[in-house]
């Protein structure tokens, strides 16, 4: 059965042509999204290229050809990150680097990775369509892996060229066939050795800016192509449980009852009262629950759920944390309930430098966009990176704030916009 | 496998001989509760007895045998309910009746029915060996699946035979095998003639007086051994849906979240301030819960969750429906999301008359018991037949008021105190 993409024509319907200029041609833009759209193609129209698997590796291979087109010196790391360099004016100095991934969810869009790398790449189509040769290196990055289907974990890529991924996880590792990492490997032609070899020294590097979706509704409320993105959240995860007394729901006086269900339901109330209490870019979600044993007519003997709290400042995000932690020890406390707490998942926010965002806002302006900073709730390749180097972020409008969805949609108008706030961006930065 | 069965010496341990008199034998009761005890006996401890298997049938011959012994006329009609009948002094008098269930829930235990059934026959017993004679006619009745694990229904045996098993819920009918009720009864031994033909004329009867275990904690509280139901609750349950607007745990703001789950756990809070609101014998319990799409990391977009709802009186039920259904539609108005509310059954509460109570209250004291008056939250064939004739139930103390479970538990010192009462209790009755 063949099913018809309608992504190309799709892009190019309400195209504004006058906006391919300077060099960047959203016409190639448009066909490049829609060659690697075909690349892990799934019935329903969206895409399936978990990290390592032969389809991100194709969808690399095509992208290196586009490398090579353009005139980079291609090479790729042990862990399959692919970097394409531009030599600057000055070899001697640091390089500036963008990027994104080309993996996806199991059933993921086009836009979310693709649109990173392809925004990089595009810059230096334009450079070399106008004859410009920028002052420093530049590389163009395909982290792998960067999504996480493949291990249940994620920004594989990243992690290992920061050296993250420790022989412990290296050993814990499973992928969803149950293969280690060290069989994944060997799958996809590297090692063990290799992967451990891709840590890279940051030293090199002067910055690394990411152009993504938005994957959040903020540009659209704005009515603005691109926006800024203020810093990367940092996320913490507790698993709580409240242990109750479970009961005959008919035969069970309401005085005296120790119901862990209205427990929970008074802490998920607090929950959502917190993040505003501590700063305008916290946010905690209760999203995942089980009522245990779960009958119509028996009063809860367990509830268990998971809390996610983020927010772009260590400081507020911690404070939140313990916001809700005491908080479900005073209402377990309170309901003479006994309440366990578990820290799963504890990841640091990534700030991000205020002269960055700053040149960032004059690019935005320059194209006559109205500079909008939005925290990225989600996690990037960039957070791994800002860990070591000085980070940017730019988002591009999301249709409906959709993502990880095959119905995931960026206007190639904003899309374009995209990459010249981003050129602009860096070629100030290659002039410091 | 054998599996030893200490119920009878757990039984006897402890038990005050002195509480046999009248008549009233303990160890009979503790005999012959060990003896059902067997029929259907699970590997851990419990009994497994569905309405309409061959371990109810076996349970009912086992008491037809002790019926025969005792001298009762013993009948059984279309739909497997077992009457025992003692003529009385006056023939014409109408029949003041006892008794209960003998099936049981998957897991079940061993007074959950069969002490009601007991008790009953006791009675007779006591009268046989202290040459008593009845004014009225007197009748032991063991009412056919009240339970309900083989149709996931229940009270079948009661509501055949107050001819409230219509046509429709006669096709409908499927059993856990499948089996439709014309298969079951002709596997019984019965027919839909037959089950139909089991409908009673009611003007036969003036009172049906059941003894049951509490399955609640409130004797326990109280120390009594035997408690007077003050009426028995009808239920209504409540499936409420609530719709809002899935998103990303991490990239939606807090301000402008359309959240189900927060609107749920306002609601279930609610939920549970209500009852004391309206009576002191109200109770409601969300006790099954489901959020969707139940991830870690993804704002819910629905939630779907019942609410069991249960008063002893009619109309303060209804109150009690009525705020709770208010309340989740203000929640979601306010939070600007949907509600769906379905009331998908609706029980009519049985209350029980005060000159009845006032007979049990009397009955109590005579042996030292403090009466203490308890709303029964669970149904019983005492509420089916209530909406025809007056009836009463008496409660036996339940260890730690557990029930539908093989560590429920009354000791024979409490059983036998409830059968002396219903003895007084009918004896006074006989006399009006």
């Amino acid at each position: 059965m063949t099913i018809h993409n309608p992504l190309l024509e799709d892009l190019l319907k309400g195209f504004d042509t006058s906006l391919s200029h300077s060099g960047v041609n959203g016409e190639r833009i448009a066909r490049r999204l829609y060659e690697l759209s075909h690349i892990g193609f799934t019935q329903v129209g969206g895409v399936k290229r978990p990290g390592f698997s032969i389809e991100e590796k194709s969808a690399k291979a095509l992208v290196k050809k586009w490398m090579y087109g353009a005139g980079l010196d291609v090479s790729e790391d042990g862990a399959g990150n692919v970097v394409g360099r531009l030599k600057g004016a000055n070899q001697d100095a640091k390089v500036i680097a963008s990027g994104s991934h080309v993996d996806s969810v199991p059933n993921g869009g086009n836009f979310d990775g693709p649109l990173g790398v392809l925004s990089a790449l595009e810059v230096v189509e334009a450079w070399k369509d106008s004859g410009f040769t920028p002052n420093k290196p530049f590389e163009v990055i395909i982290f792998t892996d960067e999504e996480g289907s493949r291990f249940n974990s994620g920004l594989s890529g990243s992690r290992a060229m920061a050296g993250e991924i420790n022989e412990e996880e290296i050993q814990r590792l499973r992928d969803f066939n149950g293969a280690d990492l060290e069989q994944v490997l060997e799958d996809y032609g590297s090692s063990i050795r290799d992967f451990k070899n891709a840590k890279r020294d940051f030293n090199e590097l002067e910055l690394f800016v990411e152009v993504h979706i938005e994957q959040g509704k903020k540009l659209e409320q704005e009515n603005q192509p691109v926006g800024i993105v203020s810093g990367i959240a940092g996320l913490a995860w507790l698993e709580v449980e409240f242990y109750g007394e479970a009961g005959h729901a008919g035969n069970t006086p309401m005085i005296g009852r120790k119901d862990p269900l209205v427990a929970a339901a008074e802490f998920i109330q607090r929950v959502s009262e917190f993040p505003q209490k501590v700063s305008g870019t916290a946010v905690a979600t209760v999203g995942k629950m089980a009522v245990s044993p779960n009958g119509a007519n028996v009063i809860p003997e367990k509830v268990s759920l998971n809390v996610d709290i983020r927010d772009i400042q260590e400081q507020t995000r911690d404070q939140l944390v313990n916001l809700i932690t005491e908080e479900a020890r005073n209402i377990a406390a309170k309901r003479e309930i006994q309440v366990e707490i578990k820290q799963s998942t504890k990841i640091q926010p990534i700030p991000i430098a205020e002269n960055l965002k700053e040149k960032l806002a004059e690019s935005l302006k320059k194209f006559g966009i109205k500079p909008t900073y939005i925290p990225s709730g989600a996690g990037h390749d960039a957070m791994v990176l800002g860990k070591h180097i000085p980070v940017a972020m730019l988002f591009v409008r999301s249709k409906e704030g959709i993502s990880h969805n095959p119905k995931e949609w960026s206007s190639l108008n904003d899309c374009v916009a995209g990459i010249h706030v981003l050129k602009d961006f860096i070629e100030k930065k290659m002039m410091e």
